[in-house]
């Protein structure tokens, strides 16, 4: 027996009552049954993204719901300004790069952020703009992006702001409505706890005015055709039917929960890791506004991060996740997103002990497990 | 009690197997683990595509690979033939227009089919076609379009033809690279028998060479790129490791029955269904080569098939398919493909001659059972 623990950034573990309701017999869309879980989905969704607008599902992987919010909203030859500070605020440039936007990068290093300040000026100095795009919780290096202040700066512009929210909802507070965000977008494998496949797209009053006058091409992410058939409450194309089943279920245990409650586990377990982390001496790599979602750690001088992985897997049948792009050999990254709680932060911990012993660098057996342990007793 | 049959063309029953297989944790995609899935899977379906070509998968409906096709083969302004004879045919004509593409249909009344001559005039008439897009099944109106003899034509000449085959792949004999078909789509919730969320496309060489050339906008489906990915075993998004999980099962399933067997299969099944539905005095809605993937019938004289549908699902719980579109009211469609045998012909029709029965068309009870017996045991 060899059992396997699966502790990326994504995707991540699926609750067993989840994969077991998804393992039912297939139901056909357009049937009354459908429907009703279409509706539960459709209401539960509103309340997770805080907002009063529908959320339109797409099947895809959350690129594609990103792309959907691109080519939905804007045009060939329109100016849009992006967050970039790794490789998923790159990913909003080449989407728009492919369209024929033209995205200016407003970038800072990896392992930090921009600061709203930054946006505000960069507005000015680009009245042309018609959107910011960017991440909340930045995957590669465990940065959660400052949503509430760039908001506040994009919701007096001409610019509409698109949220990136793969990774960070249901883990991270985002509230689309109150603090006037115009597109967010998610996807299934992360916060919510469901196998990779689907993803979602949220449109403000003020993105949907852009819809009617986007001119850009486009079919199956076509957000106005998708929304059209929601109303009707059915799905344009046929639908991700067995991970809508798993959806309904995993919106029932997060309204369960209850949302706020959601956030602090999130927050408690990042605090948890980071305290683990650090109490072996390793650095993080964010250097500030830590992701809820992962802990990005810096490996020690002398160890090659891949090896850190590399290990995890071949002894302890535990997937964690590299660096990305120039960050490959520096960094590791632990995900505490979904399905987890305090003792899968201690198997984490404690395997990155063990780890770290295997691959020569000194370890006091129990210090990042200990520090982790002191998080959680502050609880009672 | 009350057992629930799925017995619409798509999506269609997923067998416990591969449910379970489904049902197990989520594994990362990017582990030595997944990775000798993929390798399997890859292997797998080149043989089901009877192709020496990669095939290419992307999270998606099977609109979503069709889309990926004409934005990666074509270019604004270029001209393709359409074989339009019901509403999947329509679905290539409105890609073509969301991208600038003109589309010139090839049209046949519903129920029936464009002979292969009819291409080679339309080519004749019009060299500058780039394309001739088609369905193999066109499941709207239960009728199996000519893809060999299409094929035949277009190999000879500057179009490269483009087949969805959605509703025909592992069910219907489609020899992609003996019959020089250059673009084949495939779905993964009709004859490979899983839930919705998977489509694929395997390209020809002479489609990779028009890849080269293409200069339509394109992100998500963007072939050419995930092909790259591919080719070094990953996927360029993240994919739906769960269907993938189940789509090697399903791989399996089919190389233990045999490609050949899973066709004859399939034939068996909708000789009886037909045999059934004649001997009720019902007319066929294809007039020629009717589909082995699904059955389309006419509803008979003061019988609203929308009534046949709604019957089946309350007095019965089996989900069945009506008529789309102008077909509405008059046409009512089995299918019968993926998880199907014998006695799921049975019970297909003992229901349509109770659902005829109760809403007061003269039925003799087991004249469509019987009939379709008679098809079984000539087996024998």
């Amino acid at each position: 027996m060899n059992k396997y623990y699966l502790m990326a950034p994504g995707p991540t573990p699926v609750p067993p009552a989840v994969l077991l309701a998804m393992a039912q017999p297939i139901i056909h869309h357009r049937t009354p049954e459908y429907e009703a879980l279409f509706v539960e989905i459709r209401a539960g969704l509103k309340r997770l993204f805080q907002t009063a607008q529908d959320v339109i599902p797409f099947t895809a992987s959350g690129t594609g719901s990103m792309e959907a919010a691109v080519v939905s909203t804007l045009s060939a030859g329109e100016t849009v300004l992006v967050l970039c500070a790794a490789k998923f605020g790159e990913r909003w440039e080449e989407i728009c790069q492919a369209y024929g936007v033209r995205a200016i990068p407003l970038e800072a290093p990896f392992g930090e952020t921009v600061p709203p300040e930054r946006f505000a000026v960069a507005l000015r100095e680009h009245p042309e703009a018609r959107a910011v795009l960017m991440q909340h919780s930045e995957s590669s290096t465990g940065v959660l992006h400052d949503v509430e202040g760039i908001a506040a700066v994009t919701r007096t512009s001409g610019a509409i702001l698109m949220v990136d929210a793969v990774s960070s909802l249901g883990i991270a507070d985002l509230q689309m409505d109150a603090w006037g965000v115009d597109v967010v977008i998610a996807g299934s494998q992360k916060g919510l706890m469901l196998p990779p496949g689907l993803s979602f797209c949220a449109l403000s009053d003020r993105a949907w005015e852009r819809v009617k006058t986007s001119r850009l091409p486009k079919y199956y992410f076509d957000i106005a055709a998708e929304h059209r058939s929601l109303r009707k409450n059915e799905a344009h194309f046929t639908p991700a039917v067995s991970i809508m089943v798993g959806l309904r279920e995993v919106l029932r245990m997060i309204e369960a929960e209850g949302l706020s409650r959601v956030f602090e586990r999130h927050e408690r377990l990042a605090r948890a890791t980071r305290a683990g982390v650090e109490a072996l001496g390793l650095d993080l790599f964010a250097t500030s506004r830590p992701s809820p979602a992962l802990t990005a750690a810096v490996a020690p001088e002398g160890v090659d991060s891949e090896a850190v992985l590399s290990r995890y897997s071949t002894s302890h049948n535990i997937t964690i996740a590299g660096g990305q792009g120039e960050m490959k050999g520096k960094v590791f990254r632990l995900g505490h997103m979904g399905y987890v709680g305090d003792f899968d932060v201690l198997t984490a911990l404690g395997g990155l002990e063990q780890v770290l012993h295997e691959l020569g660098y000194p370890v006091a057996f129990g210090a990042a497990v200990g520090a982790a342990q002191k998080v959680f007793a502050e609880r009672g």
